[in-house]
């Protein structure tokens, strides 16, 4: 700050007040001190996000892929939380799984000089976001990883625990599980279908190719699929994330004989359902704030290397995951 | 425009370079064109909006309950969808029901300039948001109205509906019927239960007080007063919302003999519930999106006098309203 001041020659106390953007400073003199900050580059270091944030519009950015979806819903209320205890504001926005949406709404809030972002990837592409970041913006991934770019990211284990679904499984006397899983660009989906293989492998089960389908799903394709993986003899089925596992609950419904179920997430109700349904659990709200206090961590000048938080996640059986074949 | 133009002494382009922010206007030049605006008052008329937005921030804020709610998360979707086609952002905040929560939110967003507000009130007096409606920013409530300003407002018909499930649950032969609602002080916990009450006289029961409990509810609570429902008679219990009514299914999951119920909402797996959960639906993305919609029009500049857009809401009959006692 000192620097600055002795550039625009004013005060140090006049450099806080422009920063902050305090009254009581002339105009040509805040051009001033704004003109030695760009000049001294302020913005490529650490000095930079203190200043950058006095002269933001003190909010940050959080790009989901659906606030409606109630793991996003939580996750944004945690969000919430930890920005308050900062004195920050959150905008939110939804990429409803579109790449070229998730990079209008992080721009866009970056151009609207948010002081973090958080984001979750809806595509694979983030070099769109390194000038933001080279700038002073720190930005979190959060769920799923950036593509292409080295950043903070705050993951389940996905692998581990959809391996650990098929352990519980196959611990129940299943040997031909079906996993529906979401689309498979999608890092979690990708994962998830990789710690199924992986789960297969462990517990000595023939990994099936035909026991797999992965998304999009719509609720009227769930149903012929479950129809037809248990017509292909799956004794057990895995489902990928909440909104696959109410649309296989739906499809089941109108089953007599149901098979074993087990869902990727926790959701309200789960433990009400007949039979209720055994999930892989974990703490969501805790995944936002982790996100939150890593970038807050980053806006007060954190700079070490790049983070990589996994979550745990644990099975709690309820029932519907330990029925026998 | 041209009185701005004319006053500040520039072309109508550069006044409109100046009011979108566009590059190319000599510092001094906004300045005179930003005086000229204030000098003419224009943020007390139509002009004001239209000049204003340009300076804006290009935000509208939202104001919630708990984004982590689904009624309000799939609410918070639905303006976001609005806001995004006029290409504006949107601030959300959760109040938790705290009327300072409430205003220190609705405040920080208009100190932030937001557009226009959208606030769910957790409190009755909003007379501290009229200087920011005198200044032109528009407000409309949703869900609940203001305490003691007049302003737009979109609601469900919370009396007429909670009337509807009493005549629903009376026509199945109920005339014991226990009503859980949310904390009285808030505007549609108090309008439910007028409604339970005017229900209760348009079907020829008797209101019986020591039937109605009123929250806040809390979990071990709500499976304490069930218990004394019953006990007292009831053979019906209408929950006064989403949350209550997943409330009271946890308490009545471990009760053999199981009343009637209806609950003022729908949620999801409300329909895979044994018994399926008989509800009091309406449209809340159709609320989210006439909230946002009112907005938008205001601030395009429709300056027509307050309105209230009263949401109807009917009878999803699922099994658990239609025991008889």
């Amino acid at each position: 700050m000192s620097d600055v001041a002795r550039l625009a020659g004013v005060s140090i106390k006049t450099v806080s007040r422009v920063v902050n953007d305090e009254p009581g400073v002339h105009p040509d003199t805040a051009e001033r001190v704004l003109a030695a900050i760009e000049q001294l580059g302020f913005r490529r270091n650490l000095g930079a996000r203190n200043l950058r944030r006095g002269m933001s519009t003190g909010t940050i950015g959080l790009v989901l892929e659906d606030v409606g979806n109630p793991f996003y819903s939580v996750l944004t209320r945690a969000v919430e939380e930890v920005a308050r205890q900062f004195g920050r504001q959150v905008l939110t926005g939804s990429s409803a799984e579109d790449p070229a949406r998730e990079r209008e709404l992080a721009l866009e809030f970056c151009s609207r000089r948010v002081d973090g972002l958080i984001v979750v990837p809806a595509g694979m592409q983030h070099g769109y976001l390194v000038p933001e970041m080279r700038a002073g913006t720190p930005v979190v991934f959060v769920d799923r990883p950036a593509g292409d770019v080295v950043a903070d990211t705050v993951l389940v284990d996905n692998l581990g625990g959809t391996a650990a679904m098929v352990d519980h499984l196959a611990g129940h006397g299943h040997s031909r599980i079906g996993f529906l899983g979401d689309a498979p660009d999608i890092f979690t989906a990708s994962e998830r279908l990789r710690g199924f293989r992986e789960g297969c492998a462990r517990a000595g089960i023939r990994y099936d190719e035909s026991l797999v389908v992965m998304g999009p799903h719509a609720e009227p394709n769930v149903t012929t699929e479950v129809t037809r993986l248990l017509a292909a003899g799956a004794t057990a089925l895995i489902a990928g994330n909440n909104r696959i596992t109410v649309m296989v609950l739906r499809a089941l419904s109108t089953v007599p004989q149901r098979p074993a179920l087990a869902g990727f997430d926790d959701f309200e109700l789960a433990d009400l359902l007949d039979p209720p349904v055994t999930v892989l659990a974990y703490d969501i709200a805790g995944m936002g704030r982790a996100a939150a206090e890593l970038l807050f961590a980053r806006m007060e000048g954190d700079t070490s290397p790049p983070r990589r938080i996994v979550l745990p996640a644990h099975i709690i059986a309820r029932g519907s995951g330990e029925v026998r074949p």
